[in-house]
C-alpha cells in the first residue's frame, strides 16, 4: 500500500519515488555534490537536513557519497529509514523544516551514488548462461559443468563504474577474425549491453572470514540498475584462459539512486526450483529473489523485458561464495547479478541474445540494428509494482561516442 | 658503483638497501604507522624529514601510504629521490638534522607501503603459461593462441593484498575431484605460491584515454616482490569460463618496500625475442625488462631460483594494454607479473610446477612436500646485482594457518 507523502509528486501512481522508495543518490545543483534521497519528483538534501538535526545522525551524509551510512549496518539504515519517512510523512510536525530542503530532480546532476570499492560481475541468468554458451562454444558445452553449483563470476574493474547518463567512448582492442591468421587492433565492432542489477555491499567482512548466506543477506545495502557494457569481439578472443577483461573493462553505468534492501523487502520472491542441489554454504532459508520487471532500450524503443526473479543465484548466495575463501568485503564493494535474460527472445538482456549473434536485425524505428553504433543511447529500467505505487530505479542510460584516436 | 652513504651498514655489499635503491615504505616503532625510506639497516623517517623541511616537498609523506608523492608523477619522483641521495651520502651536510629521523629497521613493524586501488594479475611467463596449460588442458593446448599476442590479464582482488609477514588463512572452497558426481566444499587441498613481481602504477590514465607503452612506462612508480597464494584444487574447478575467482581471492602478499623504477634503471634489459611480431601499441623502443635474480624458498630451503627477464610481456606493456580498450588507470593499481618461471624445473615460480601437480615432492630438509601444510612458511627474495652492490627487494614472506571453521 502507498505510504502517503505531503510531498505530492510521491503519491503518483506511476512515480518511482514514494515515501515506500527513498532511494539514496548524490546530486548537484551548482556546484557542490551532496547527498540526496529522491521523493517524487523533489530530491531531499540529506546533507543539508543532517546539518539541521532532523535525520538524529551525525556525519553520515556529509560526504558526495553514502559509504558512511552504508558501513553502519542494518540498525542504523532501519532508524535512518525510519526517521526519513517520518520527515516526508503525510500530516508531518517536520513539514515546515524539510520543505526548504527540497530541490527539483529535474534541475539536479546525479554523482555515483557511493564510491566503489571493488566491482566483481557474476554469471547467474541461467538463458543468459545457456544463450551465451551456445553461440561462444556450442550447444553441447553451453552451460558449463559447475554452473549448477557455483554462482560463476569474475572480478571486474571499477575505475570505470559510472552514474547513468555518462558518455562511453567505443572501446579500442584486439579482435581475431576466425579465418585470419593474425589478430588485429581497432574500434570494437560488436558492441553490446549487458542488462544487470548491481548488489551493494554496506557492511564489510574480515580476511579470513567466511560468511553465511543469512548474514551476507544482511550485509547487502541495497540495488542499482547496472549496464555493464561489453565488446563481444574483444572478449570472444581474450577471454580464454582467464576471463573477461579489456572486453569488459572500458565502462560499467549504474543507475543514480540505490534503491535499499528494506523497500526492496515487500517484493522479495523465492529463488527458482533448483536442478541440482546446492552445497549447504549457498543454501538460503529466506526469500532471496525480487520480482522487479526490468527493460532495457535502444534510442527510446524498447527491446527487452525481463524480470530480476529470473536470477538463479541471488545477491546473498553470490556474497557468501564470495566470502566463501576467505576475501574481504569491503563496504562499497558492487557485485553485478549477470545479463538477466528470460526464457524467451523478446526478455534476452544483451543484443547479442535479442539478434542471436549479430544474425537477426532489430527494427530500431525502421532503422535495423545488431550491434551498437556511435550516438545510440542504450537505457534500462526497472521498478517493483505494489498495489497502487512502485518502487522504481528511475533509469540508467548512456550515450555511446566514437573510439579514440590510438595514441 | 656503490653510491657511497654516511649510513655505514649501507655500504655492505649484501645489504638490499644501499644508497643506490632508496626504497620507499610504511612502517611502524610504537604506534603510529608513517612513510619511510630504508638505508642499510635503518629507516628514515621520512614523515619526520618533510615535517623539518628536509626533502623540499610537502604533505607527499604524512600519510601511511606513499599514493600522494606516487600521483605526483616522475618529475617529482626523480627531484625527491635526488634530495634524498643528497641527504644520505657520505659527506652530507645533512647528516646532523638526518642523523636524528633514522630508525633501527629490525625494530619495526612494516604496513601495506600503499593504498592498493585494484589489483590486476597477468600470465607474462612463457614457461609458465605453457607447464600450467599442459597440466590443466593438455600439452597440445598448452599455450592458449592467443598467448603470444596479448598479455593476458585477469582482474584480482584488492581488498586481500597484505603485506610480507602477514598470516594467511588456508582457504575454503568448492572442488570437485575427477571421478566425484558433485562437487564438496572444504578447505583447499593443494594450496601454492606464485613467484611474482608487482608493477604499481603511480600517474594516472583518463577513461577512454589509452596510453603507449613509452608513456605507461613513465606511469609505474616502482616493483615489490608479489606471491599470488593460489587455491589449485578449488581454480581447476572453478575457472572456466570467467577465470580464477576464489582461488586467487583469500590473500596476495607483496613486500614491503617499493623498490623505483629509477633504482632499477641500471638493470633494465631487453625482452625476450618474439616469435610473433606484436601489434604496434605493444611494441617498445626501449628496454623493459629487467635483470633481478628471484628465489622462493619454504621453511627456509630453497626450492626456486628464477629471473625476471624471463617475462615475455613487460610491466609497460601490460599498462598499455590495460589501458588500451579505455579502461582508467589509477594510481595505486597494483599488476602483479604472472608467475615467474625459467626453463627448467628448478627455476619453476609455483609447486605446481615444482612438483608437477603434486606427482615429484620436494625434499624440505627430510620432509616431502607437494603443496603446502598448515603452519609452513613460504619467503620469496629477489635483487639486482650491481658492481659491488645490489639492489634488493626484502623478503616477502608468509606463514599459512588452518582453515577457517565455516560459520
Amino acid at each position: 500500500m502507498l505510504n502517503r507523502s505531503w510531498v505530492e509528486s510521491a503519491n503518483a501512481p506511476d512515480t518511482d519515488f514514494p515515501l515506500n522508495n527513498l532511494p539514496y543518490g548524490v546530486f548537484e545543483i551548482g556546484g557542490e555534490a551532496r547527498c540526496g534521497v529522491a521523493i517524487g519528483d523533489m530530491i531531499l538534501d540529506a546533507a543539508g537536513a543532517e546539518k539541521a538535526g532532523l535525520t538524529g545522525t551525525e556525519g553520515r551524509c556529509q560526504d558526495a557519497a553514502w559509504n558512511p551510512l552504508m558501513a553502519d549496518g542494518p540498525k542504523a539504515w532501519a532508524a535512518f529509514r525510519a526517521r526519513l519517512t517520518e520527515l516526508l510523512a503525510e500530516g508531518s510536525d517536520a513539514r515546515k523544516a524539510v520543505e526548504p530542503l527540497l530541490v527539483p530532480m529535474a534541475e539536479a546532476r546525479m554523482h555515483l551514488p557511493f564510491t566503489v570499492a571493488e566491482y566483481t560481475d557474476f554469471y547467474a541468468s541461467r538463458h543468459h548462461a545457456t544463450n551465451v554458451g551456445t553461440m561462444f562454444r556450442g550447444a553441447d558445452n553451453a552451460l558449463p559443468p559447475n554452473w549448477l553449483h557455483i554462482p560463476i563470476g569474475y572480478n571486474g574493474r571499477a575505475s570505470t563504474v559510472v552514474v547513468s547518463g555518462t558518455d562511453v567512448r567505443r572501446p579500442v582492442g584486439q579482435t581475431k577474425a576466425k579465418e585470419a591468421d593474425a589478430p588485429s587492433f581497432g574500434p570494437c565492432r560488436r558492441l553490446d549491453i549487458e542488462l544487470e542489477m548491481g548488489a551493494i555491499v554496506g557492511t564489510p567482512s574480515a580476511m579470513g572470514e567466511p560468511v553465511t548466506t543469512a548474514q551476507a543477506q544482511e550485509m547487502i545495502f541495497g540495488y542499482v540498475l547496472l549496464n555493464d557494457w561489453s565488446a563481444r569481439d574483444i572478449q570472444a578472443w581474450e577471454y580464454q584462459p582467464l576471463g573477461p577483461f579489456q572486453a569488459k573493462a572500458f565502462a560499467t553505468s549504474i543507475s543514480p539512486w540505490i534503491v535499499t534492501r528494506a523497500a526492496l523487502a515487500p517484493f522479495a520472491v523465492d529463488g527458482p526450483p533448483r536442478e541440482k542441489d546446492l552445497l549447504p554454504y549457498l543454501e538460503t532459508d529466506f526469500p532471496d529473489g525480487y520480482d522487479v520487471s526490468l527493460s532495457a532500450e535502444m534510442n527510446g524503443h524498447e527491446i527487452s523485458r525481463t524480470n530480476m526473479r529470473e536470477l538463479y543465484y541471488s545477491a546473498a548466495q553470490q556474497l557468501a561464495h564470495h566470502a566463501s575463501s576467505g576475501c574481504a568485503m569491503r563496504t562499497g564493494d558492487l557485485l553485478g547479478s549477470g545479463t538477466i535474460s528470460g526464457p524467451d527472445a523478446s526478455s534476452y538482456g544483451s543484443l547479442l541474445e535479442l539478434t542471436w549473434g549479430g544474425e537477426r536485425p532489430l527494427d530500431i524505428g525502421g532503422s535495423p540494428r545488431t550491434f551498437i553504433e556511435d550516438g545510440d543511447t542504450l537505457t534500462l529500467r526497472g521498478h517493483a509494482q505494489g498495489d497502487g505505487y512502485r518502487v522504481g530505479f528511475g533509469a540508467c542510460t548512456g550515450t555511446i561516442l566514437p573510439a579514440p584516436d590510438f595514441p
